[in-house]
């Protein structure tokens, strides 16, 4: 069986095999995926002329109203996409956060469709009076874009990372080739296949490339739109192609992301805070394995709590069943791959060099509630200690993306903003504090890229995104 | 005398020098450029901790009282800048486009903090709802980034190109440091004196660098903001360096831009349009001695009116006297240099190879009226007229920023936007015309790259230059 390619109106088979797909409990094999002889110039093309040309033709509330169509479409059907997602190593609340939590935001943008007038383009704001006697005013409009989305997605999100990039794109007018990432496009796969006999969208509005999808960047024109959700290094050899900079192809890069938690010097044992924080930070490092861009790698709290907090941890780590998630009490899955368990081992390795381990192994090694244990992508949580964050820095760089954190002390807010932002750039912080002006000094004392991060698509009503972590609180 | 640079809290020399500066009319000596031996790492870090520090702390209101009264301030000492800004051979006209357009856009930046609260960053937009029991909330709030605002600049706006800039960033609590062009920095220099000696800005909220500035964007770090305004060529050059990439800095290029304006059908000779279009068509060619990034460089007509267009705009041309604009009756000035003269000329032999020259002459010469038109950087107007727009394509490329304009005709609406685009983005296009359905028409049809212009600077309310051309209509 092979997982399959959406493209050019009809669905076909790449050449060969690039990756033979397995489930993450049982190793068994899932398909073969390829990309390999698909036209990209052809298919960027197709995108941008037959679906551009159908969404550019919809006003925003029917744009917004086929999203809302189409997420209850999906809802519909959304048990046959958990079944499917367990492959992956998921449990049932991991499965929730990207399926669910996917449709999610197809209604959420769907809704936005109210902010708009009926017409294909935006009035964005009232005019502006130029000159004395208002012969010279400005007004801004804004258009779709004619090119194409190409999305170029992480593993981790096989649904969401989807949907909550076309649900922006098509409500802008504007059409996606979406890449899922090879190891767990099965799932997508599934998914679109739905959309795609729903013919809720126009033809041309989303093509689906299944493999690796090598070349795909080259086919990029003046007027598309590339994102990219994965490593840093990979994001930057893609960003900095030259033909992207002289054809003013917007990237948006979604890279490693070394986010951190920080614990009020209020909210002490015994606190409502506390308790929060420690429930938070164990669903952070335990949830989908730790394989979410937004969970919790630093956990930042004061000198006096440190040894507090670790004990706490520890302690509700080691009450986390984790192992195969159709099995009863298993709280925590499997990593998708049995590669992302050689990576997650490489990074923690590299981590061990200057944190000391204070719960786990640095092999990953645990007791797996599986049948067959060896059989599946288990990694068992991993937490770190660092008692000097200001001068033993791999903990603010390195991203072990799986179930591993590093707690750290800091001795004054200032300090705790400062290691904050030795991670350069987050996608999220949180403070957890009772004390109002705390929280003001510490939102207002941000580290400098905090602010960096901006909305990667064209005409984003918002970025629910930045606003919104796949979070099920 | 030595053009200075203002850094660290003083005025000072460079090291020898990097450019003799010279009056573009009479050729005489304004004095040396250098700013050879300044450590733009010191003057980078000064920027962001001195003048940082202080801009943070205030709020939004008193930043904008703040522009007020540097508005104000330098408003009573405009003359001076006349008399200096005429040795950039500029006419009266192009001088209030620069020294009064530039401190409008003080007063115009200093009004929008009535857009914001009495604080020092920006609450963005209402609480959203994440979750049902509004436990989790998210809000966006806006705040200074902690780097400084490198602006390069050129040479054909030495005062409008600075405080255009610094307006914004000076709003938004960022210090900037500007490079302006060494070759009209002399008149930039005239004025940073006299904010220097105001008071009014904080001290290392702004910093001169008047000479070439090599080395400077070496300096830049993370949360630095990098604007470039010139060549595309050397913007491109700039925008691509790694570290700019790999440190996340903003880079805002405004490079050659092929602007258009489109005659609509309806506006036969003898309407008011067509008389619009040909008095505006005629001072964009004229105006700064076409020195302006958003001057006209394409006329594009309906096919039926490239012969009535082309006599009346070459009968325009024929009567505008140029030459040094303090003699009476001189309506269009000189280029800002010699070597423009020749870059112009360069520029105009190109589009010669495939245009026909139906005025002026491929050497730019003709009758200056000057005491001595061989010392002055003149250069006469020179039409061009392309009958196949869509086959000779170096129009739609090739800038010559001078008094240099291609007229070329169109057969269909569709056919114009084409026609647009194919100067792959621009700053402006004009559409001229009464007729709503065809404006509307028009808009809503545009080139791909008219929605691909982002607001540069940290924390911009609204992108004003974008809606405000400098044009003194």
């Amino acid at each position: 069986m092979n997982i399959q390619n959406y493209v050019l109106g009809q669905w076909v088979s790449g050449k060969g095999s690039e990756y033979e797909a397995r489930h993450a409990i049982t190793g068994a094999s899932l398909g073969h995926v390829s990309s390999l002889g698909l036209n990209y110039d052809d298919i960027l093309a197709y995108g941008r002329e037959k679906g551009g040309a159908a969404l550019r033709a919809m006003t925003f509330p029917q744009r917004g109203l086929m999203l809302k169509a189409l997420a209850l479409y999906l809802q519909e059907r959304k048990e046959a996409y958990y079944s499917v997602s367990a492959a992956t190593g998921a449990t049932r609340v991991d499965s929730w956060i990207d399926i669910e939590g996917g449709i999610g935001n197809l209604f959420t943008n769907a809704s936005l469709r109210r902010e708009f007038a009926d017409q294909p383009f935006h009035i964005d704001g009232a005019p502006v009076k130029l000159s004395a006697q208002g012969t010279f005013l400005g007004q801004h409009i804004m258009v779709p874009k004619r090119g194409v989305a190409v999305h170029i997605n992480a593993f981790n999100f096989p649904v969401w990372g989807m949907l909550e990039k076309i649900a922006v794109n098509l409500l802008a007018g504007v059409p996606a080739v979406v890449k899922p990432s090879e190891f767990t496009s099965f799932l997508t796969e599934v998914v679109v296949k739905d959309i795609v006999s729903s013919g809720i969208l126009p033809e041309g509005a989303l093509q689906l490339v299944s493999g690796k999808g090598h070349g795909i960047l080259d086919a990029v024109q003046r007027g598309d739109t590339v994102t990219f959700t994965g490593s840093a290094a990979t994001g930057m050899r893609l960003k900095s192609q030259p033909h992207y900079l002289e054809r003013g192809v917007s990237f948006n890069l979604e890279a490693d992301s070394l986010n951190a938690m920080v614990l009020g010097e209020d909210a002490e044992p015994g606190t409502p805070e506390f308790d929060i924080f420690i429930k938070e930070a164990t669903k952070e490092i335990t949830i989908k394995a730790g394989q979410k861009c937004t969970a919790v790698r630093r956990v930042v709290v004061p000198a006096d709590h440190l040894d507090g907090v670790q004990a706490t941890l520890a302690g509700r780590l080691a009450t986390t069943v984790f192992g195969d998630p159709s099995l009863d009490g298993v709280r925590m899955g499997s990593l998708a791959t049995q590669l992302q368990v050689e990576r997650v081992r490489s990074s923690v390795e590299a981590l061990a060099a200057e944190n000391e381990i204070v719960f786990g192994r640095r092999d990953g090694q645990g007791e797996a509630k599986a049948s067959n244990p060896l059989a599946g992508a288990f990694f068992a949580p991993v937490l770190f200690r660092n008692e000097r964050p200001m001068q033993n820095l791999s903990c603010h760089s390195i991203e072990a993306f799986g179930p591993v954190s590093t707690i750290m002390p800091y001795r004054s807010l200032e300090e705790a903003a400062e290691i904050v932002a030795l991670g350069r750039g987050s996608l999220v912080t949180s403070f957890v504090s009772a004390d109002r002006d705390a929280v003001r000094q510490f939102a207002w004392r941000p580290p400098t890229a905090m602010v960096e991060s901006t909305s990667w698509t064209p005409l984003a009503p918002k970025n629910l995104q930045a606003m919104a972590p796949p979070c099920p609180s």
